[in-house]
């Protein structure tokens, strides 16, 4: 259909799409969890993790991160990766497509306008109290949601949530699904063992033994999960134009989430976007956690950046980073505008070149 | 033109916004100066005043104020005046114009997803350092002006600050414009010597002598302003769409503001629209403000209250309230989606029933 564009699942959601009015928000959270070492590659220390969110969407506003001196790169093997809020960037600017930031819960809040959803960060998973408001922030979520699909006939749902792929598999676990070793990873090595023995750690705290099933889903979220993905269900529930979710993983969980609602949801008008990086993520398998939720669509762009010149770039071809900020999905957005892959590659390689 | 609709100067500024996409911002501030006994009414007691801002957009959004156990309510003679927000209210929901609340410094927060402008209220006038942050809040309207434009054809901005025409004349008087009793104001007895005493008290704390002109129009806003006229300025200037000034003496302290930028600004494209209540409010004259800053037009609507059964709204008819929350600009908003003005009014009288 696209150059660039692999899809998995029903082909015909994205003609309904082309050329609409179309509005990308990224939800930022952050959680205590991010600080365990080795969970996550989104920051240089394991407490600079927290400062990525805000530093991804100040680089897409400003063109700099302004909470930081530096740009949030992850250094792998000595060559630093630039942040996937490159990619975001590239994409939104070439089809001028607005960004709304969402803070759903962020220690360190960005400086820009944003919308404020929740109040505070999550804890460490392992307390089993991993976020207390998350019925609140899915509630602001949805009256978000609602607002917002009168602005725009196609919602895009991004995030920054460092840790978010140990979160994703925590609500998932809890709510059954088959998740263990599935979930992608920020780095190259997975490290799926840690990820799960936190988020067993965390369930046994709140009281569930392992295999049980947590029947309430904002429960889920409560116990094992971050505020990012609260709001994004919330913000899924109450639009009324069709969303795509940008991300990996992680927006699988968003699903599980909303499956496991009270109010039966439609799911004919959502689909994941994301990146080929997590689509072909041979220690994850985003495929086999979605169809265990619903037919829900899965498109992956590919940016092609073995043909690019920028070496930091290559980093995303061995895995070293996979997706964020909704960069697969914003890749997306921009195609269905006309936008050629080449195109955004080579806005990609400018601002590499001006950033970095 | 339209039932109910005066308007003061270019009469063709409406026929370019009919049935066009609209979006109604309103921009929340609280300042220390509206706790100087006497100056607003917008409020049961003067610190109860800070609270009013929030429980105005969450009386829009939830139907009832969250923060305070009690409607916003002027009470003048043993009359409960409903605050203008069920105007606002009711002719949103009939247009079905959906609201986003910008929070240029409100110290109580409304319990409502709202966009993060400024980090804190403003101060008493009197010290002559009423908004510190002046600059940066400025700035970030102007962010969120070029975000917003590209979601809507039409912006219309209202506002809920407490003491507000205070610090309006502050500003005006700053900028060298003649706004000496001409600011209208929140109760039946306009305490125009009290406005004046207090701005006068700022601009000599900052080290102005009477009737010095204040060059830097941001500087004016720092001296004796409040954080929602330098939000409104800024989002007014990032904005490409045309937009409605929603409000009345306030939004023409937004316009000196605008006026006295280095950047040259087009004000063909910006009108006020307020309520009949400020336009033929005796003891203020808002068309001598304006016509002093530039050719802008100004719209006035009468929901025709004295054909009202509902009390409460008889007290806007002897000037107990006039405007606020954008209640002119939203009725006139509804109006260009054609809503008749008669509708708007059984609206108001039915939320009124419903909620007091």
């Amino acid at each position: 259909m696209y150059d660039g564009l692999t899809n998995y699942g029903k082909t015909d959601f994205l003609s309904q799409l082309q050329n609409k009015k179309t509005l990308f928000l990224c939800a930022i959270a952050t959680t205590a969890t991010s600080r365990i070492p080795g969970i996550t590659g989104a920051g240089a220390t394991p407490e600079l993790t927290e400062y990525t969110p805000a530093a991804d969407v100040e680089l897409i506003v400003h063109g700099k991160p302004l909470c930081l001196p530096e740009i949030p790169q992850t250094i792998i093997k000595g060559e630093a990766a630039p942040t996937p809020a490159v990619i975001t960037k590239a994409a939104l600017e070439l089809s001028d497509i607005p960004i709304i930031v969402a803070d759903a819960g962020a220690r360190i809040k960005p400086d820009i306008p944003y919308i404020k959803l929740g109040n505070k960060p999550g804890e460490d998973v392992r307390t089993g109290k991993a976020v207390v408001n998350a019925k609140e922030i899915f509630e602001k979520g949805v009256m978000l949601g609602k607002t917002l699909s009168k602005l725009t006939n196609h919602l895009v749902i991004g995030e920054s949530t460092p840790a978010g792929t140990t979160t994703a598999l925590g609500v998932l676990t809890a709510l059954g699904y088959d998740a263990k070793e599935k979930v992608s990873g920020s780095m190259p090595e997975n490290p799926h063992h840690l990820k799960y023995d936190v988020i067993q750690e965390g369930l046994k705290a709140a009281g569930y033994e392992e295999g049980e099933i947590v029947e309430d889903a904002l429960r889920a979220v409560e116990i094992v999960g971050d505020p990012m993905i609260a709001s994004v269900a919330g913000m899924v529930m109450g639009s009324t134009v069709p969303v795509t979710l940008a991300g990996g993983t992680q927006m699988t969980a968003v699903c599980s989430v909303i499956k496991g609602m009270e109010n039966k949801f439609d799911f004919s008008n959502l689909c994941i976007a994301t990146t080929i990086f997590v689509a072909e993520d041979e220690s994850a398998d985003i495929n086999h956690i979605t169809h265990q939720i619903d037919d829900i669509p899965i498109f992956a762009v590919d940016p092609e950046f073995e043909k690019s010149s920028v070496p930091g770039l290559k980093s995303y071809l061995d895995g070293s980073v996979k997706e964020g900020v909704g960069a697969g999905g914003a890749m997306m957005a921009a195609m269905l505008q006309e936008v050629p892959i080449d195109n955004i590659r080579f806005k990609i390689e400018e601002l590499c070149n001006k950033i970095f």
